[in-house]
């Protein structure tokens, strides 16, 4: 029923609560829980039919898909729910408040555990943890009515076959990321997040009930906007170089570095936008960008760039490259952040997080 | 909404694949698992109606209660499914068969990674995971069809507080069960046992709609034997007199044996009714003794019950003596147990499994 392929992302991010977990070092991604919060509210306010939700014999089911291990992800979900309370308090329904089920989802390979470890002892829902890749079914159809995922969908499947083909015109040799890479390079990419969006829409129109929402938080950049002039695709531009340098002097091998890229692509509004239209099963409630107060803090500090990304991509990266050479990966990394004029300037902090609701219609 | 006290029994399981890893030391449960075949499909064929599942949005939602990190579970999920699968087709009614939502819940300190990562790829039902102690409320009200539990429901939630309090008649010293010990031991274990099986018994009506199947497979001991003619009674008298050899020459503390009881009691059919009984939410629709087949095999070999006790067993105690004396103290029961007769005795082989089925009344 479910598609078992390992998935290229799963191991990206790290587990338990060390000092490079992800778990101590999703700063960034707090902002965008934080900004987020209003346009949740908001969502349930003027978006969500309440008879949708008593359909459905007073319970209440919502999913985050993409979860990680926490903190952020309980965050959103009490977001919601105390959105839901409140509006049945608000039209004197008190009484009919509704119990909730909260399936956190991420992949197999995700760190569970450390998950259920922290669920929040006071929490006002059932909790629930589903294994699985979002770009597959994951729930019985019409089973849920609200369905979130934030800083997930950048994430694909699996690396595009041709960037890793020596003989084929989309070969990324010397590169990790398609920033700066040729247009056949970027255009693997995006094929690739295309197919990913689809089977993503598919099986959330399959899984929700007539009328239930879906809230995607999801970073991206300007419509006109080249990918080398954002902030992730330079620091994954950064970190590729400094892998080249350390191949350059025989501490990894420059097979290893032409083999691995991010599977990861950053869409555009106009983009997005396109292949939800082609989906057809939704309608556009909201699409907007969302404003990170959070991004100056982390960005702009090499030392705390360099932590973030170790926490997001590290996983990867040690299973490509060894544990071993981390230290020295980062701390070349670091290095060069703090010289690069990059990420000084205010105006190249163009990567940016794009808000959308949708409902799913009839 | 969820007692988050650290149960005792939870960190009893030794989790991950290892050579003493529950998922490969659990043939005796295997054993239970494969008797319990033939009770699941006449469960479902004659006590489940197919009007009780159809109300439902054609999505059937079944929990294992006390999963532990399989396989066994799976085994288990699997037949319940089929035999629900069967009716329909018997019924003539192949077009209306439902989906299927798997809940497997055992406590937050299982190891969900390992069960994630094990769960059969080609599964006709969609799976989630949920952590959590079963005494307590785990599911919104009325959102389950069908609640197995095997082999789970002897644990108990705590040891009793008077088992280690030196100013109690229960005071449990020298021994680490209540195998042979004073009857104000035994009374404790067994007021507890009833404390959790009140508790249990609330969850779960308030879980099952109406009509819904609760499966329970659990240990106990035939309604006129003492414990200490029980097989397992006898392994933990064995396995606390090795403890307390340990600690005569200084390799254990005495305060800690004294301090250690196992948290589980092994009811009899007569009790186990009469608590049932008092709860009255559930009408007695099978009530019986499993034959498990894999049992002879199992225990009569010495290195194997060492084996299956440390897999079921290892993680408690090494909670509370730590790792370094374990293979020290299994040695040891390996050659108590092949030492002793009573282990070779077919007659003295009185511990049993007893089928319950309970169907939610009106």
């Amino acid at each position: 029923m479910e598609d078992e392929r390992t998935y290229a992302y799963a191991n990206a991010m790290k587990g338990g609560e060390g000092p490079h977990s992800y778990a101590q070092n999703s700063n960034y991604q707090r902002g965008v829980v934080e900004a987020a919060k209003e346009k949740i509210i908001e969502a349930v306010a003027n978006h969500l039919d309440i008879k949708t939700l008593s359909a459905s014999l007073n319970q209440v089911c919502v999913a985050d898909l993409g979860c990680s291990t926490g903190p952020n992800t309980f965050i959103s979900v009490q977001n919601i729910i105390e959105a839901i309370q409140h509006k049945y308090i608000s039209k004197g329904l008190n009484t009919q408040i509704p119990e909730f089920l909260v399936f956190f989802n991420d992949h197999v390979s995700n760190d569970f555990n450390t998950l259920y470890k922290s669920l929040p002892p006071h929490r006002q829902y059932f909790a629930a943890g589903v294994p699985g890749s979002f770009h597959g079914v994951l729930f019985p159809k019409a089973s849920l009515h609200f369905i979130h995922s934030s800083y997930a969908l950048q994430w694909l499947s699996k690396v595009p076959l041709d960037v890793i083909d020596e003989g084929s015109p989309a070969w990324n040799k010397g590169r990790i990321f398609y920033t700066n890479a040729p247009k056949e390079v970027v255009e693997a990419f995006a094929t690739q997040f295309a197919k990913d969006m689809e089977s993503f829409l598919i099986a959330r129109a399959q899984e929700l009930v007539i009328g239930g929402l879906l809230a995607l938080f999801t970073p991206a950049i300007p419509d006109v906007m080249s990918n080398s002039d954002t902030f992730t695709g330079t620091e994954l531009d950064l970190l590729g170089s400094c892998l080249m340098d350390m191949a350059k002097v025989g501490l990894v091998s420059e097979a290893k570095v032409d083999a691995f890229n991010f599977p990861a692509y950053f869409t555009t509004p106009k983009e997005l936008k396109a292949l939800i239209e082609r989906n057809g099963h939704f309608s556009f409630e909201r699409m907007e960008i969302l404003n990170n107060q959070k991004k100056h803090f982390t960005l702009r500090n090499p030392s705390m760039s360099s932590l973030s990304l170790r926490a997001t991509l590290g996983g990867l990266l040690e299973k490509q490259f060894g544990n071993e050479i981390m230290d020295e990966l980062f701390n070349r990394y670091s290095k060069k952040v703090a010289g690069s004029s990059f990420f000084l300037k205010p105006e190249t902090e163009k990567t940016m997080v794009l808000f959308v609701l949708l409902k799913r219609n009839n």
